[in-house]
């Protein structure tokens, strides 16, 4: 990851279309919370209003939100730090959805590589409006709490161009309100799914952050391998073997050739016991943590709710001072 | 216009650009405060953050809204009866937005004929993210209410179709929440400007509802004419003659043809000041009551809050109902 300080403000988060996985917690979870242990000002955002296109995700986001938010607790994210919030209950947020949209052109909109993601995600076969406007609602939930830094993956990039775009003209056109946010590249290793492919929860080659020791188990035993007995890291030449290996490198915090190594001709069953421990010690605390939240969901509620109202406060603060910049019409 | 009962909840109104004009209120004001003395439950939106795309205008937005609120008043609206509201105000309504974007496609969007007529009366060059969702926003407008009558005219009756699309897929795939709302067709006559082509504030051709008797003698003495001396009410061979007939007879409330016998081979000079008596007889008690308004703006601004509290309850009651039916996240 590039630098941070403890004058930065980072803003993502994560769709809740349901338990967050390894991928997730070595791809950006785990460097979120060691930024926020160190100081940085981190808002966390689970964009509930965006998966409204599918209504059988729409039925189980209670649930999907909460799954998130008890991921994020486990994971060491501390709501008295960092501020945890969902889409819904942001009315402020959303409002700046309008001025933003105001200042892009729906050209722009159809450009925008985010655009293009959702496209790819969604299994709708035409682009929804809400789908379309995404880029806006993402300036909204960046500019909103005025983050300077957002955590991008390499191919991430361009997609934060549109959001220092509307931060630019709306300073220039109405005074100086956002600043324009940089990106914090991502140099977390790529984990791949349990059978060599993007870890991802619809290709059900993903563990769960929440999986029990013996569910883990049980994927790392599934996963695909190759006949080589003499374990090695090579991601060119063995993707999945490679990727094996890195996931107990990352569990263990060593160099993936030094795992590799210790493992030498044990083959695919030594290498997946040697995962399987490694996955489980690591993220026995974790699960444990999770749990221990889980036994108390009325809590976990009330830190959403908290989060949530911090949000909407901010976001009301932003939200004035962007009408007065804009001179809207104003109430007595 | 077509038939309204007092079961009925209408919803239309006026971007906030500047004093309407005569032919607004022949156009759609008149009828609406007939329909709201006949009992119909009338709610006005002043669409303000509709307006955002030009710096000009958002500056004079606050005295905008104001001047189409005093000619509501002056034409008599009824506060006490009708809902005036403007969008800025509405957080709730604005919300209606997302649910309703992930209801719509971006092509169907791209091709709603308020899409191209909002292109048509944009001084910009390109179409924003605000113009382009803008069938979204009046969905949201007409919807938040339930209003099941639009008046429109008659070349705007394909506008209402993607409200109710929304309207339809909303109840289709979460419950029915919304009425489908019909249009209310206008039969008023169409009113040119002064100089015979579409009466317009940007063409310079209209004549204001709070003009005076003075500004108003002077319009109509700058209004184009021909030079036959007989007056005929004939608005294909004689457009701009008919239009000065027409004017004077929707002010008296009598027939064109009669109007322009009564003047005979008086000629363009009888015929003017034939239609400025008509005008500044006929909108005397309403420039009066305007005027009497204008003295007490904490009063008007006042009502305006009030208008604005009402409709905040009213979308946020269906934001509620919208909330249940769709299964989104609640706080505790």
């Amino acid at each position: 990851m590039s630098t941070a300080t403890t004058t930065d403000r980072i803003l993502t988060g994560d769709r809740p279309t349901g338990p967050l996985h390894l991928g997730h917690y070595f791809g950006t979870l785990q460097n979120r919370v060691r930024l926020q242990n160190e100081g940085v000002d981190l808002f966390l955002v689970i964009p509930d209003y965006q998966v409204l296109t599918d209504r059988d995700v729409a039925e189980r986001l209670t649930e999907n939100v909460e799954d998130v938010v008890l991921d994020y607790l486990g994971a060491g994210v501390d709501p008295t730090r960092s501020t945890v919030f969902t889409h819904s209950a942001i009315p402020a947020l959303n409002q700046l959805l309008l001025p933003f949209l105001s200042l892009v052109s729906a050209a722009e909109l159809s450009r925008n590589p985010t655009v293009k993601d959702e496209i790819a995600h969604s299994r709708q076969a035409a682009v929804s409006g809400l789908m379309f406007t995404y880029p806006a609602h993402q300036a909204a939930d960046i500019l909103f709490c005025k983050a300077n830094l957002v955590p991008v993956g390499k191919d991430q990039v361009p997609h934060l161009e549109l959001t220092r775009t509307i931060a630019r003209r709306f300073n220039e056109r109405y005074g100086p309100v956002f600043p324009e946010p940089r990106t914090l590249l991502s140099n977390a290793p790529l984990l791949l799914g349990t059978d060599g492919t993007k870890m991802s929860k619809s290709r059900s080659n993903s563990i769960a952050l929440k999986a029990s020791s013996d569910e883990t188990a049980r994927l790392i035993r599934s996963a695909k391998t190759d006949t080589i007995r003499e374990i090695s890291y090579d991601p060119e030449h063995r993707p999945e073997v490679s990727n094996l290996v890195l996931l107990a490198a990352l569990c263990q915090g060593r160099d993936p050739h030094e795992v590799a190594s210790a493992i030498g001709d044990g083959g695919s069953a030594a290498l997946k016991a040697t995962v399987t421990e490694a996955v489980n010690t690591h993220f026995a605390p974790l699960r444990a943590r999770r749990a221990e939240y889980a036994q108390d969901m009325a809590y976990v509620r009330k830190l959403i709710a908290e989060g949530n109202e911090r949000a909407n406060e901010i976001a009301e603060t932003t939200l004035d001072e962007v009408r007065k910049a804009m001179g809207t019409f104003r109430m007595p």
